[in-house]
């Protein structure tokens, strides 16, 4: 099947993915009496006296605003806020199929962080939460960082923080059946933008003790000046070691490979030189770092990819429609450290016994979404940012 | 029935009058594929290289957002973003049901003109046309006036020109009843405020010979320096012979009183001052500048409110959805005033033959809608501001 063309012809069918369906009705003076005027003064007075209210009497405790400015729209980079709509509305599709969760797309038409961020807290009271997609590195650092501090809802960059999850969900299935420690595990990481940190940082949540990152020009090493602030952070807690080289070299004897990279830069011989029981995630998009075939042929025990055709299909749908579904459940005022967590680790246990070709649950499989979002909530709970429940 | 405390409660059970609903599925790794990655990058091309095309491969030529900064809120007043929701979403639901257009409620936090203009325009690309709701006067005419002048969308602030058609095309057959006209009859409005003056400069359009403005302080003169600018603007076009004096005294002989002010401010005296076959329309909310039956037991010959237990009611919903819809549906660049002339002519002749008790359709006339979004098409079209069609 021809993806693109049939979506094309299918995107001219829909005239948009989603819809807004009223759940009250105006059909009679009596309903429009009660939806409307003049009935609809009593709930305003009641949100008026207790802003929390809101959450009770309009649609914003289910409700997540998918917002973007277009800069790094899946892999065509900045294609500006119009062209980036048929993302968000799908996302938005995916958040109430996967979760229930009612989910409104928005795309900002500016570049600057600030206005972005400004832009944002001001439509803070129409939302119960904020899912960031498709901004562009190190943007996205600086936009999440000050939304997180300004305001009172639950701010999420997927782009990050979902691949994140759900990486380290399927890395912590993947040493379970190979039998290493993330401890004491050799991580080697391609790509040092928005995900790769990410997914950096989050292995050093998760207990990691060894990560390598690499760009394309090397091994990320601390004293570099031409790094990024972002890249010069995450290299103060990875490589301890300041081993400096190519990808190839930080390979040799690694146990774990993760790529967020580009396509076709592992080659077999640099599969073959890692440690036995190596696991290779070669999740570039659409096409991975290596084939999985040619991963498995160069002595990989554990192959897992962001595509839908092969085994351990690492997709950010495990997480992010349970995260939010977690987060507004009990109201939570941050989505935090401890959150995504608790999100990975119910992703990886939803896999009762995992081996090669089965270190993390089908992207279908819509049980998933209800445990992350109990997980999720609980650890909210424990944190005390729940403010309900 | 008390609709206050049914209101609170029907709010409580719905827990938001509208949701998301999705048009298209993900329940496979082909429908993913399609309203997903990969096949979604084709759309987004193809308005990367045509925004235009974003009217036909996203929801945005059938959307419009109802927007507000909750500082006139119903006669609420200023009750702020959070609390002014219900009545967005109410208006969401009376988009959809009366015209299927979907429509979805945003509220600003801000005060600043200039900033939630600034807003707006940032969100312009996620939306077909702006309904602004519930923006307190003057602020809203320059808010109104500077989106006009920067979007390419269309932009209609609904308390404004939505009351002024309605109450136009009841005027129009109010005339026609009791055989006067419009470019002889003398007009008394009470009320200077943002819906007062867009009925004077729409009656105006529709020919009006003699309008006399009041607020509480009488009759609005030009060369009033306690005027706000846009009452000073209105006053250089209405009251031509400089009328000084009370309410009371401008409504001596005047042929038709239209009020958007305060409850219980006309007597039955005043009313029986005025012309043979007097029209009065009272439709200060919820309670009425006089009381209907007063107003025939004063002399009255037609009365008109803003209250559904009454003949006559003059209710915005017989104009928004239908205007946006024909707007939308050529695509228009914006809502003239030429559009708004048609939109309330075809309300007016959706009633064949008026009489004093039949004026105006009834709100849940569902016909209306497409009649004037033909109308206001057929409007667009000839002003060679459709885009399509």
């Amino acid at each position: 099947m021809d993806y693109m063309e049939e979506a094309l012809k299918k995107h001219y069918e829909w005239r948009g993915k989603i819809e807004i369906s009223p759940k009250a009705h105006a059909g009679s003076k009596e309903e429009l009496s009660l939806c409307y005027t003049p009935g609809v003064a009593r709930p305003c007075l009641e949100i008026a006296a207790d802003e929390s209210l809101s959450y009770e009497l309009t649609g914003r405790g289910n409700l997540v605003a998918v917002i973007t400015d277009g800069t790094a729209v899946l892999g065509l980079g900045d294609i500006g806020p119009a062209a980036s709509m048929p993302v968000m509305e799908g996302k938005c599709v995916l958040f109430k199929e996967f979760a229930g969760v009612d989910a409104f797309p928005i795309c900002i038409d500016t570049k600057d962080p600030d206005e972005f961020v400004r832009t944002v807290e001001l439509l803070q009271y129409s939302f119960g939460g904020i899912n960031l997609e498709d901004i562009s590195a190190p943007r996205c650092f600086e936009i999440e960082r000050k939304l997180k501090e300004r305001l009172q809802i639950p701010v999420f960059h997927d782009d990050q923080h979902g691949t994140a999850i759900v990486a380290g969900a399927a890395l912590i299935n993947a040493l379970k059946v190979v039998g290493k420690d993330i401890r004491t595990a050799t991580v080697v990481m391609s790509g040092a933008g928005a995900a790769g940190i990410a997914i950096a940082r989050f292995l050093l949540s998760l207990g990691a003790g060894n990560i390598i990152m690499c760009d394309k020009n090397g091994i990320l090493c601390r004293g570099d000046e031409s790094l990024n602030s972002a890249q010069k952070e995450i290299s103060q807690v990875t490589n301890a070691g300041c081993m400096k080289g190519t990808l190839a070299q930080a390979m040799k004897g690694a146990d774990v490979f993760i790529g967020v990279s580009a396509p076709g830069i592992v080659t077999e011989d640099m599969v073959a030189s890692m440690n036995d029981g190596a696991i290779v995630f070669p999740m570039a998009n659409p096409t991975p770092e290596i084939d999985p075939s040619a991963a498995l042929r160069a002595g990989a025990r554990i192959v897992g990819t962001g595509r839908s055709d092969y085994p351990n299909q690492i997709n950010n749908v495990l997480a992010f429609p349970g995260i939010f579904k977690g987060a507004l459940a009990v109201r939570a005022s941050d989505i935090t450290e401890g959150m995504k967590l608790a999100a990975a680790k119910a992703i990886a246990s939803s896999v009762p016994n995992p081996d090669e070709n089965n270190i993390i649950p089908k992207a279908f499989d819509r049980g998933v979404a209800d445990k992350v979002a109990a997980a999720v909530a609980g650890a909210a709970r424990a944190e005390g940012i729940a403010r309900i429940g």
